[in-house]
């Protein structure tokens, strides 16, 4: 890439931005470019990341980012406690939850199981889950724990190891996986054949 | 997209990496996550953009943006000063002196022309310009300006009014455009029509 070492500090930002899921050092220079044309821009974003870090933290239930003790999911009164769903990661509670179709609280992992880069499962935050699914037994509110983890290698033996961590302790709980299956609104021609494998494997009475 | 109104401070990270250029709402989001992961991710990029902020202008001579009065290329005393180069954004004085074909100097405008967008002659710096030509001429030091503006419909109408300009004040001045053709490296099966028929007009003698 075009680069004059013309300043250090503008190639500092570019660096930055590079690491930016999404922005390789083409488009962080570009980038750059654009918010050095209007101080206006260098300074909002600058706001913006000063907030954030000043602000932001993680719910002590559901560990998903919010700015008081408790998310506004965990402190909404209307949710049913008795289902609790298990997420890799906050964007996945966040579009879990825009589907409507979760009528529960969420616990939201630090990524997924991968021995091979050294993640294990107290990396992904086991203990605080179990500590949770502990508590919630002995109020004797929790009812169901669903792993909603993805249908990847790494999603899969995450939701593997969870489930079987979990029953072990819990014998008597639910425990169950979101279900396998079609997309909506994709041709049959057109879904991947594990997708297909899995819908029929898993297909119901009608 | 998915949103819950979880922090007003995480949507307004959001909203400022929205803004940026290959960013859209759902890519903003997941670098927002990414930046919020790991804190030190978060200060080294707060800390780039003080960093730009407080260290970076513009070059006295040619606008290109640095740390100093003058940037490396205007102070650098090997450079040709009887030739200057105008550009219409950094980006591209930057890919013209990495192609290393230019031995002269640059002067970066702010954009190019776009009377639709209330863009005139002046808000892309052409008082500038012209005041930098004038200066170079009366210490007898300059030969050659090249409007190197590309060919795209606003890149001729900055082109044709530079050039206009320029040379009605001094019409002694050699004035040039970059050179229209066939690029690089591309089969001329694949090159769209217009820059064949630009190829095949400006063709010359072998």
């Amino acid at each position: 890439m075009a680069s004059l070492r013309l300043s250090p500090s503008l190639d500092a930002l570019v660096d930055a931005l590079a690491q930016l899921p999404g922005f390789g050092p083409r488009s962080a220079q570009r980038a750059a470019f654009h918010l050095l044309q209007d101080p206006k821009r260098l300074e909002r974003l600058e706001r913006a990341l000063a907030g954030v870090r000043e602000n932001v933290r993680r719910c002590k239930k559901c560990r998903v980012f919010c700015e008081s003790e408790l998310c506004p999911i965990c402190s909404d009164e209307t949710r049913d406690k008795s289902l609790l769903c298990v997420v890799e990661s906050v964007a996945d509670e966040l579009a879990l939850d825009a589907s409507l179709a979760w009528p529960g609280l969420y616990f939201v992992l630090s990524g997924r199981l991968n021995p091979i880069d050294g993640i294990g499962p107290e990396e992904i935050g086991l203990t605080a889950l179990v500590d949770r699914i502990e508590a919630d037994v002995a109020a004797g509110i929790l009812r169901e724990v669903v792993v909603a983890t993805s249908y990847t290698p790494e999603g899969d033996a995450t939701a593997y190891y969870l489930i079987a961590a979990v029953k072990k302790r819990y014998p008597h709980l639910r425990i169950t996986r979101l279900a396998r299956g079609l997309p909506s609104g994709l041709e049959i021609e057109y879904t991947d054949l594990s997708t297909i494998a899995g819908a029929v494997y898993a297909r119901r009475d009608a």
